[in-house]
């Protein structure tokens, strides 16, 4: 009998395991236009629903994989280890991270995404860098890697096209929040980036994408089985995303606190959060037999300079100015009018929301509410007091900057919103919350 | 806030009761085609998992039938009635019934469907009278329900449009087993026709779309709610479809099979259930005061030939040929060639699967497949044994009326496996199993 889409719709919704074939058969008809966007739109509907198992996984993932070029990073001594964040507000990580983690020896062929809603993106950040070019093409970005050792670009359109058709599907059709979905997602773009091994930034909490522990932990628990059906070492951290991390909430601002990361100073959390993911990066890439060892590596690293140094041979083997390692507040742009949100009142400040202060930093220009929007490099927040510090009244919590537009009002109503101030010291949790490293 | 699409699709996906406003917004964009099919197709797929509640309902239909005209029959006097019925094999009743309850002196306003799939469709049925029009217009099928007193036509073009536009994507996107939807559906159109009120033939069983006897009465109950909610009476009516309804299931051979109830003969569970559905449609036209009262003029009516005679001035105010009346065995089509299903054993007849003979007939031409299929008028399959007779092996069951054109085989493999036979009697239910009547 021929291949109907409805029948396999059908058979999704009423909880039958489809086969690889009809799995195959559809994706590759919704790559090619000819199943219509009405069915791939009640398919993901139903998946919502049903999920995806384990069965299903691997040939949904490896069907959107196929849909496009697979990178051959195989010319490229090493084991190649890329890293992955789900979202957060201030998250930076990856600019300090990558050139580290190439400078103790381990190639990262790093494929990054834009800012959406109240999270921001790689991409975004590093175009404040003046003359940075994220879209390398694929020979430039293997090039790269094998002669700098790390390389930072977005998705190409030849990687996992199906994917992006389904993502922008998802996005109209409210079938987003999927966990089968958005790790088959995740892993086909990272499969087909040629990676070797993956370390996951699984964030958690009122600023993250995931609300609890135990959809974060189902999220990476999926990624890591899908990446073991294709042979990937896929180590995930659970992380906290309650206040932003950091200090800095922007574009421009965000490269500055990871020059400072590099060059041995930086807020405590996010040099925190570099090293960890950093140690599990040099597990994966084979140049470290434990974490105390991967931790000595990374320091030393970062205290030589040859982490800064590599980040600033990336910036220019990618057509940036690396005189902004030395000038970040001449040559980063920064917004000329700025506005403090004071404490209302003393006393321990027990929570700054995440979310509300990254869409408060969005309202600013800083992110994007659609795609199609325009990121201003220059404005931002910058996040004065972390959650535990003891403040007095009148103090400045958050500094916000920003053009003069108006705009800086309804963001300084946000972060006011933000802000829950208690007397007794709050408890504070751990930055990393677990480490899951499931072998199949 | 301006209204977004993928937000009540949201909504409707994480169990939250849509507002009136949203519903109206939603299926209006979907009749303007404002809000594209994808998006459509992705609330369909959350209504099958999460339902339509009754706060939902009302605006629902009432978004679909004010998609389109809203017939006025209040120029014709007395209770317009008309009845539905979920679909069956050999379920020929209306061709009998609507102008028998109209020889009684209750209006009956009847828009039909055509088969698909299993069952048969009235609308088929009736096309096989020589120049019988089921396409009139809005002021002829008003003209000529006050003139004659019935009139049996198709659904317009007019009459909800979003219903039509929302079936055609149920179809392909695997949505159409949904209870509220199914019932929004029904009820959008027959409130869109002007009937008063309705009799719901509800069939339950092997041969019907409602497997079970919950089922059926939940898609009752849910349309007799919406029935209320709008100031019309819904009774409904629970019926077994289990063996093919009568003698004839095909399109020319039914409407001699409902000439015969018509003259006072026919297959008693084609009569029985004629009269059933016929009390409740005089109870609800207020021109009987008890089942008892009712029954005695239904019987009355086809004793005197008044019923009959009816018929004939439906057919000839439609444009067909009234004198297949006197002659359905020259004016009505029948295939040239029979093939003789027989009783592969002795003993009791336990089951003939409705649906089995109805894919077995719809093989031959009788029915379509695909909306597109032209139906064969003249084909069909003639039951000759009911449940409960004792047969002897070899006797002819089943006689298939077929073009010689070879699918007669299938179809007669197929008859073959819809037999059952048994040893002992077996138990036989009975026709009507539930009368549900919920005043709000």
């Amino acid at each position: 009998m021929a291949f109907r889409p409805q029948d396999t719709i059908a058979r999704k919704r009423d909880g039958v395991v489809l086969s690889p074939d009809e799995i195959r058969a559809f994706l590759s008809g919704i790559s090619a236009g000819s199943i219509p966007d009405y069915q791939a739109a009640a398919l993901l509907m139903a998946v919502f629903f049903r999920g995806l198992d384990e069965r299903e996984l691997a040939p949904w993932t490896e069907a959107m994989l196929r849909s496009g070029d697979v990178l051959d990073l195989s010319s490229i001594p090493g084991t190649k280890v890329d890293k992955h964040s789900t979202g957060g507000v201030g998250d930076k990580i990856s600019l300090p991270l990558a050139p580290l983690v190439a400078a103790c020896g381990v190639p990262v062929p790093m494929i990054s995404g834009r800012g959406l809603g109240h999270t921001g993106g790689t991409l975004d950040k590093l175009e404040s860098i003046p003359g940075f070019r994220v879209g390398l093409t694929v020979p430039e970005f293997i090039a790269q890697v094998g002669k700098v050792g790390v390389a930072m670009i977005g998705q190409t359109a030849e990687l996992a096209p199906a994917d992006k058709k389904l993502y922008a599907l998802r996005d109209v059709t409210s079938t987003v929040e999927s966990i089968p979905l958005i790790a088959s997602s995740i892993m086909s773009k990272k499969l087909a980036s040629g990676t070797d091994a993956l370390v996951l930034d699984v964030k958690v909490g009122a600023g993250a994408f995931m609300k609890t522990r135990e959809r974060a932990r189902e999220l990476a628990v999926t990624m890591i089985r899908i990446g073991a059906s294709f042979g990937r070492r896929v180590v995930a951290l659970l992380t906290t995303m309650e206040e932003p991390i950091g200090r800095e909430v922007g574009n421009a601002s965000e490269v500055r606190e990871s020059i400072e990361v590099l060059e041995g100073r930086g807020p405590r959390d996010t040099v925190d959060l570099t090293l960890a993911l950093g140690k599990q990066m040099l597990l994966l890439g084979g140049v470290a037999g434990s974490e105390a060892e991967a931790g000595e590596r990374l320091t030393a690293a970062i205290a030589s300079g040859q982490a800064r140094e590599r980040f600033g041979r990336m910036i220019e083997a990618q057509g940036g100015d690396r005189r902004v390692l030395d000038k970040p507040e001449t040559l980063l742009p920064l917004a000329e009018h700025r506005l403090e949100v004071k404490a209302p009142s003393s006393g321990y400040l027990a929570a700054l929301d995440a979310e509300v202060v990254g869409k408060a930093a969005m309202g600013l220009g800083a992110g994007r509410l659609k795609v199609e929007d325009r990121v201003d490099p220059g404005v931002g927040a910058s996040v004065l007091a972390k959650v535990g510090d003891r403040v007095e009244a009148g103090q400045p919590l958050v500094v916000l900057w920003h053009r003069g537009d108006g705009r800086e009002r309804e963001a300084a109503e946000r972060v006011q919103r933000a802000i829950r101030l208690s007397d007794a010291a709050p408890n504070i949790p751990g930055l990393v919350l677990e480490r899951l490293d499931i072998r199949s």
